[in-house]
């Protein structure tokens, strides 16, 4: 039973958990990840700058530093994921429990806001959050919004992930996840998926199809996938992510990301 | 008569406009302004990550460009400023109202939130936002609210500025500017000014005195005046901001900042 963010991170650190975070250590804030090397990282940090909704940074590292400091008191980040996912040349090469060994002394981390945050809180509002009633991953999209280019950074394409919701409480989810802003904020888009170039909503580009029932609206969030997009596109020579649903866990509550 | 904030810009590049722009081209964004070379960029950039409520980046230029091409369409940085100011190691050494002369190849410029944003919200609530009611430029103050640092920007301590309120208006104040995280967003403090170390909220060390009537209550904003700030302490060699109230207005709207 993992009870707090730290409870989480000792597990990964001693390889005793290597599967998903999601609903462990509840309220505690879970983070996606990116690794950059600092000739990299300037680039990400206006990527980020310009496109906050899909790239909420949270922490940036001190140059060569693995230790996390603002959203844990002692986290490392080589060790504190269940698993990893190593690209080069914008390539994935390998999904190791632990990059201690691929660590360089040029490499800035980047700890990036994540949907379970805001999702945590539509679940206190009593709102079918639908593929967690379903036990499945949330739907993911390659939209045709174009997030703007910084640097070596361009031409990606938005991730974005969907929650169909009754128009009543579509109202709630927009006001409740609009507080969040740290964390990817209200919804991009609301209704005709078509409108945001997804021509199937029954085939995510990633995660899984989830039931929309009769009288639902689609909301349309952007996703922390996107960065990954971007790194597609890019090609840095090496980039380290979390591995899907794998994620950080603070010891900061996700209730400390509310404005 | 300013309309719109090309107006302000172009009278700012002609040499027409050399004064503040507090009240002009209602409606449209103004920013604050910070220029550094690329060898400091980096190091202010995590220092708005870190401190984004008195740094509340809303563009970063390309490195060695002065045109802006996020809040404006045809913004020139060294030129569509009324005036200007050149610190040098810290030192504040000249005020001019064209800067085309000191740009150097290296130089990244930061356009960042201002308080006018939310101003023009709380007015239209109807709200008596005290120093404007009383002609005077806002209260600020130098708080013991010590910044996180960045590199070489370090203990820096959160200017913040006061606007005093009813506590009804107060409570609608908050709930107002809390909608513009870019601009600042919520308050940083409300009532006891000795609890972040003002000793004299009589005495700012910015800006001009203002009147606070019997029974209302004082709420304190992060400023962006902050970031000159950190500049003292940290000391680049070059750097280059705004003269107080002598802004930038772009083409985006003041309600384009609202979550």
């Amino acid at each position: 039973m993992y009870v707090t963010g730290r409870d989480v991170r000792l597990a990964c650190r001693e390889g005793r958990l290597t599967s998903q975070t999601s609903g462990l250590a509840k309220g505690y804030v879970q983070a996606n990840l990116a690794i950059l090397p600092k000739d990299w990282a300037y680039d990400f940090l206006i990527f980020a700058q310009r496109n906050p909704k899909p790239c909420p940074i949270l922490e940036v590292g001190e140059v060569g530093s693995v230790k996390s400091f603002i959203l844990s008191k002692d986290g490392d980040v080589c060790t504190d994921f269940p698993k990893y996912r190593v690209f080069k040349d914008g390539e994935l090469v390998d999904e190791p429990t632990d990059i201690s060994d691929l660590w360089q002394d040029d490499f800035v981390y980047f700890l990036i806001g994540c949907s379970f945050s805001f999702e945590e809180a539509l679940l206190s509002a009593d709102l079918d959050v639908r593929h967690i009633t379903e036990g499945k991953n949330v739907p993911m999209y390659r939209s045709n919004l174009i997030c703007q280019g910084a640097g070596r950074f361009k031409d990606t394409q938005m991730v974005v992930s969907m929650r169909p919701f009754s128009p009543s409480d579509a109202m709630k989810a927009i006001a409740i996840t609009r507080d969040f802003p740290s964390v990817h904020g209200g919804p991009v888009h609301i209704g005709d998926p078509s409108q945001i170039g997804i021509q199937d909503i029954n085939s995510p580009d990633w995660g899984d199809s989830v039931k929309i029932n009769e009288g639902e609206v689609p909301l349309f969030w952007a996703c922390g996938v996107t960065p990954q997009q971007a790194a597609a596109v890019a090609k840095p020579p090496i980039m380290i992510t979390h591995a899907p649903g794998h994620m950080f866990v603070g010891d900061k509550k996700n209730y400390d990301y509310r404005i």
